[in-house]
């Protein structure tokens, strides 16, 4: 179930991808690379921070495929999906929340400790849309908003918190995905956010 | 021969990181630091990602050597590279296609699938010049303009297609040298690009 | 003795980043993602060119307990260090200093040439700042001011060098310590810098 969890998610953070590098008027090709960093490029940076070789889509290139396939196609349908706004928004908290879950699953098999594990699982979640805004050239949204992070991190902490209480593993998925998800769409809802410190400088 | 177009090519593009970076009114350590990144940058991403150690630059420590003397030198010489403008876009072609041929053969070697071959061929090519636009804050420039990526593929695609066909290896650098850097060639004399999809949002 | 200054050096590093993010209107989370990123990206970057796994944090979580600490600290009392900028700037020197010094070392133990060497020790003491700079979104400092990574590259050739001539490592630690803080204190009080070249196409 993951797995299919998983490639929803590689779509959805490539359309995000390619929705912002289209905004910057970059070509088909731009749109493609920034579409399939945002979506491959969390995974990769938690497995060059492990040490975790190969990485994944060196070894399954259909992943290459997918996030192409799916940045174009988002890229062609952007008037659309200006409508679909909503329904974007819920693939991309399922794609967080999913990519967090997975991300602390494969820290925990490299034997790190549990901290570890759960900043991995963020870096997973997020360092995708970090990539995203770095290369758009933007000050990454991820660190400014809507307890996008925040999430991530909680739904970790949640995931390794129910396994280290011997709940069995397809349970602890289901409800961090759950309560993750839920946790997300309402901080979208109510725009709930962190505060931020006032400063003179500004 | 491909080790002398090597050098040239990374002297050509620690060039181009050093005309930005004087651009952006860097003082001479942040011209070498950005030529050699530029230079580098590209072949260092590409072996981390495929967990290649160790990086070339760090087993030849010379290569350092080369590109700080051609960042310091293109600073030097910016107002005549101003009017070898033409000479100068003729050696990044060549880098751009050689650093492509040249990360073909190291994915190869690793033993990955052929379309992560021809993806790190590309990542060689233009992962140093995003590095440099990353680092002078700019919008990259390879993402935008001028099939400056899809030279990249395409010449990594005609390499691998022709070694798959036993074509000896010599002649296959060859072909593929010559039919990317003419491609690259016309792209420049002819302003070809890739669609820029319209959008409502810009 | 190092350790100690290590972790002065990591805070100060963390405080840094988190008053730049602060500045960029980012929220406590993000705070804490610079700041950590400021204090522990350098000596990753390092580790990961060299492929010296595990990670330094990896293997020590409790690092990312200081350095979340001390950017959350730094942020809070934000007015009160526009007044401490002094004594801000030099733990910033001392961890500038320190961490070339310790780059160095890890990278002379997996046995690479001394320049490589060098060039890791001043990787490991600027690259954090310039993760810093690209997070928020801005042209690295650290290209551009102050003689900042000079000391950095001054600093780790003369620990090479007095190793080289078989000083003992305490005093070779101290003195480069000593030598390369004191560089820095006189760069920034004499407003020291490295010639910016003039050019036309500003």
């Amino acid at each position: 179930m993951l797995h299919i969890i998983y490639l929803i998610a590689i779509s959805a953070e490539a359309a995000s991808g390619a929705l912002m590098a289209l905004r910057r008027k970059m070509d088909l090709f731009g749109v493609a690379v920034v579409g399939t960093a945002t979506a491959l490029g969390g995974g990769s940076i938690r497995d060059v921070l492990l040490g975790h070789y190969p990485l994944g889509w060196v070894q399954h290139p259909e992943y290459l495929l997918y996030t192409i396939v799916a940045a174009i196609a988002a890229a062609l349908a952007a008037r659309l999906l200006h409508r679909l706004k909503s329904a974007f928004l819920v693939l991309d908290a399922l794609g967080l929340v999913a990519f967090s879950i997975i991300g602390c699953d494969i820290a925990a098999s490299a034997g790190v400790h549990v901290s570890v594990v759960v900043l991995m699982g963020m870096i997973t979640g997020i360092a995708g849309g970090l990539l995203r805004d770095i290369l758009c050239n933007q000050v990454p949204l991820v660190l400014r908003r809507d307890l996008y992070a925040t999430v991530s991190l909680l739904t970790g902490a949640l995931y390794m918190g129910l396994l280290h209480f011997n709940v069995e593993q397809h349970i602890a998925t289901l409800v961090a995905l759950a309560v993750g998800f839920c946790f997300r769409l309402a901080a979208i809802y109510f725009v709930l956010a962190l505060p931020v410190l006032e400063t003179d400088e500004a």
